[in-house]
């Protein structure tokens, strides 16, 4: 079984080839452009392929409405061309194959729970914090959709107590994207955050944020792992400060073993580190196949 | 088709009887006290009742883990005796019929998920707001349960301005909980709040906390409905000053028509009023009986 997996960022297309086992056998990657010159690349790559199905992780926000009109598409976004853009449609007229979508990381997540950090697990929750910070939910072996798509990045959180950073998201200010993505970091200290050094107060600060989200969502979602992915969590320094914060917040309350006497192989990078996009568009992909 | 169902909650047991169209036909109800002496009122109300299935919707924390030798207990409780007691061993010793058994709260919103105020909506959050905070999570048709179950009123909230309580959660303070529980109202004002007048400030900080838990609860899970139960909600004051605060919370950023332009239907009182945790027990007698 040969399938297609698109990994559709904001910045970086990553186009792939796998099979039902989750190996990637072939990838190409290019920057994101408008939507017909970036896709001509994809159909170009996929052209001597012979994919039986096709899955994308995207970039939002998108439409995942199965009874509604515009399902496939991307709907709003500053990103030139993008807004109302027919996904699918482009995909599917070149490659008229069974196509699974969703967002890009709803795939990470999913990639994750079928060959990554939860396999077997049949829940888990993704957070990518980079660019900005999006979350994944996988719970009783499906992916959440809901209304629209799952935004955790934009939960109220509380300012730590040093932190007189205003926030950098346009509707929320000072949500989580708003204090913890890497471009706050990077607006707060002055300096990227690769720069920083590894026991700076930021990273101290940075935990304190993400933490309080992750205790939200073991409150609300009993999930049964919680994988932190993106480029910010190329600080491995950030781990043990965040599982201290949630342990810290949770104090004993959720009573289940996995956290309170094995939180470091609870709250974990993604197994299959940068490639939990790809792999998991490539899983979308094959239960398209399937269905 | 006659199926019994059990309300079992903290301070009261309600049993009755009813049928797959969510018909309940016959209840009673008796004070919860120590775990024999109130489940033999239950065993003795079924006596005569020929159920094929029965359903349980219980207070907690209890043991959803099919896989665990514990399955169908009670965890941890200040209540004395039920630590650790064994409701669905004592209830399937009397009567060997298949057992649906949940959370109080997970049968609330599988009640108002079949045939409630989400009837048709393959997802929903249920609050109910009392003596303590619970949420029931219903989510790609499924109730959530994870590592434990959903303990969603202990999530961190941000103060309000002018409000100096300290909060009554034994574990987080002020967690949701610890600040907007029935008990938490009557601490900081020092009556009851359904002494309270319905144009006091009181509401207007209650109905602060609860939108910023709800919208972090869209945020996350993008559900379909969000329905909102329990004693301090017969204060119907509250449903309008919670919509106002969660619309200004997410600021427009999920783009539904069912938040933004429809919002009065989609955060909205239990249609089953205080027979949402019956109906629900029934629901998950009948899923217990079809399995």
């Amino acid at each position: 079984m040969q399938i297609g997996a698109i990994e559709a960022g904001g910045t970086k297309f990553i186009c792939g080839i796998g099979n039902e086992k989750g190996e990637i056998k072939d990838q190409i990657s290019f920057p994101t452009e408008e939507p017909e010159r970036t896709l001509e690349q994809a159909l170009e790559y996929f052209r001597d392929k012979s994919v039986e199905a096709i899955g994308i992780g995207s970039f939002g926000p998108i439409n995942l409405d199965h009874f509604s009109p515009g399902y496939g598409h991307v709907t709003t976004t500053p990103k030139p061309g993008w807004t109302g853009f027919d996904f699918i449609g482009y995909i599917k007229r070149a490659y008229p194959v069974p196509i699974g979508f969703d967002t890009d990381v709803n795939a990470a997540v999913f990639g994750e729970a079928k060959w990554g950090a939860a396999k077997g697990l049949d829940s888990c929750v993704y957070y990518t914090i980079g660019t900005g910070v999006g979350v994944g939910v996988y719970t009783e072996g499906k992916l959440v959709h809901g209304l629209v798509h799952p935004e955790g990045g934009h939960v109220m959180i509380r300012r730590h107590s040093e932190d007189s950073f205003g926030g950098l998201c346009p509707y929320h200010g000072d949500c989580l994207e708003g204090m913890a993505s890497g471009p706050a970091i990077e607006k707060r200290w002055g300096v990227k955050g690769s720069e920083l050094p590894g026991d700076h107060k930021a990273w101290e600060m940075e935990a304190y944020y993400l933490a309080q989200a992750i205790s939200g969502v073991i409150l609300l979602l009993s999930p049964k792992k919680v994988i932190l992915g993106g480029g910010v969590m190329h600080q491995k320094q950030l781990f043990p400060l965040i599982r201290k914060g949630v342990a810290h917040n949770l104090n004993g309350y959720v009573a289940s073993p996995a956290i309170l006497d094995d939180i470091d192989h609870y709250i974990v990078p993604p197994a299959l580190g940068d490639n939990a996009g790809l792999c998991g568009a490539l899983a979308l992909g094959i239960e398209a196949a399937g269905q």
